[in-house]
């Protein structure tokens, strides 16, 4: 059966990196008009996707806050972690498919660009053919760190790599050998590990990280001065050094 | 001697994959409000970043068209490819400098985001340190991309690897074969050997092409069942299928 037009619709909205006003225009329209929005947090935190539209939503909005059921207490090897996941987000998923069939429009706030390493993907994926859902893309955290950092990223025939820093440390020295410009996420508790990953790759005086980018507490600082500790949504840059007439 | 205050702004604004609401509220402010406009076209050409903001721009916009003087006449390994670029970007940046210095804001109309593999990071390069110059991140064509296509890119540890179908067909293949998601740029007059790689690489089953991503005549083809031409910003995805709940 396909998604009926009486059917409300699930937008997936990408806020882009943190600025207000870096969502796009679709995006900051979407935010504005939505008496339902969605979002991902930790449990106990106000969320990042929450905390970017503050002072954006309609008085009388309804929030449907997801609250990840884990996030480092099961390791990720544990098929626990995968089961309880798949519950959280089946869940999730029943609850904005229900909003959707009563007519209602949801919009899910998304940190970045939702089909980017986003949770919104778990939804997506789940949801599709059942009520309509519609993705609008959004400024990526990385394009926000390389902007902060204030050096172009990619020249001529860069290779560009992007890496999680949950990748194991050989293969990560490797692939940032490899490589002409570097991109690594997720980074939080990997950062001795990525650290040690530079090294190896012998790029220890090319690389830089970025906290927080495009908000308030931004800051960029050469990763041989970085201290040893950063939070998850750290981004790790080389830049390319490609041809430059 | 650092950019003085009485000087104008050049800012280098990204204007995302093609959409006019998928450029950011803060570039859409700039571009509305720009006394003066700058942008890079081939001769002859409306220009592709120029048609994005088609109906934008102020009754008494002054605009500054930058035309290659060269694109496929001279081979790339030619030296005189290089002075010829070099001598063009001067002769553009000193203009910017000129109308800054004279108190003047200039916007440079840049497609997708400006730091990556645009051309305004040749300007940015010669400007920094002269007047002040901010850049404003944007949506970048490979977001666009994917979000045409549907499919989320990137899951859990997925390694992601963005090369420019110009590089050499050995290179190519290698590089599509050694990670999860790919996203390759520049394709244009370079499809068949691209095809040839990502048969080389065994995946041609799992690539898609992207025509025209985020604009009206927008295309998302199997790359098997792709014609034999594309335009120069075609771009061609293989998703990853990383760890999913």
């Amino acid at each position: 059966m396909s998604p009926s037009s009486i059917h409300g619709t699930v937008h997936g909205v990408g806020l882009g990196p943190g600025a207000q006003d870096l969502l796009s225009v679709r995006a900051d329209r979407l935010v504005r008009g939505a008496r339902h929005v969605a979002y991902f947090r930790k449990a106990g935190r106000p969320g990042q996707a929450r905390r970017i539209v503050e002072g954006m939503l309609r008085e009388d909005v309804v929030e449907f806050a997801m609250e990840y059921p884990v996030t480092t207490e099961i390791p990720l090897s544990d098929p626990r972690y995968n089961d309880c996941l798949a519950e959280f987000y089946a869940r999730c998923t029943a609850h904005l498919d229900a909003l959707a069939r009563a007519g209602e429009d949801v919009v899910v706030l998304c940190e970045g660009d939702p089909f980017f390493y986003g949770s919104f993907m778990h939804l997506y994926s789940r949801l599709a053919g059942s009520v309509p859902v519609r993705v609008v893309p959004g400024i990526t955290g990385m394009s926000g760190a390389w902007t902060a950092c204030g050096l172009p990223m990619t020249w001529g025939d860069d290779v560009l790599t992007v890496l999680t820093a949950t990748l194991p440390e050989d293969d990560l020295a490797r692939r940032i050998r490899d490589t002409d410009a570097l991109v690594v996420m997720k980074i939080g508790r990997n950062l001795a590990k990525l650290r040690r990953a530079v090294a190896l790759a012998g790029r220890e005086g090319e690389a830089w990280l970025v906290e927080h980018a495009a908000m308030a507490e931004q800051r960029v600082t050469p990763l041989a001065e970085a201290s040893e500790v950063t939070p998850y949504f750290s981004i790790l840059l080389i830049h390319g050094q490609g041809r430059r007439p």
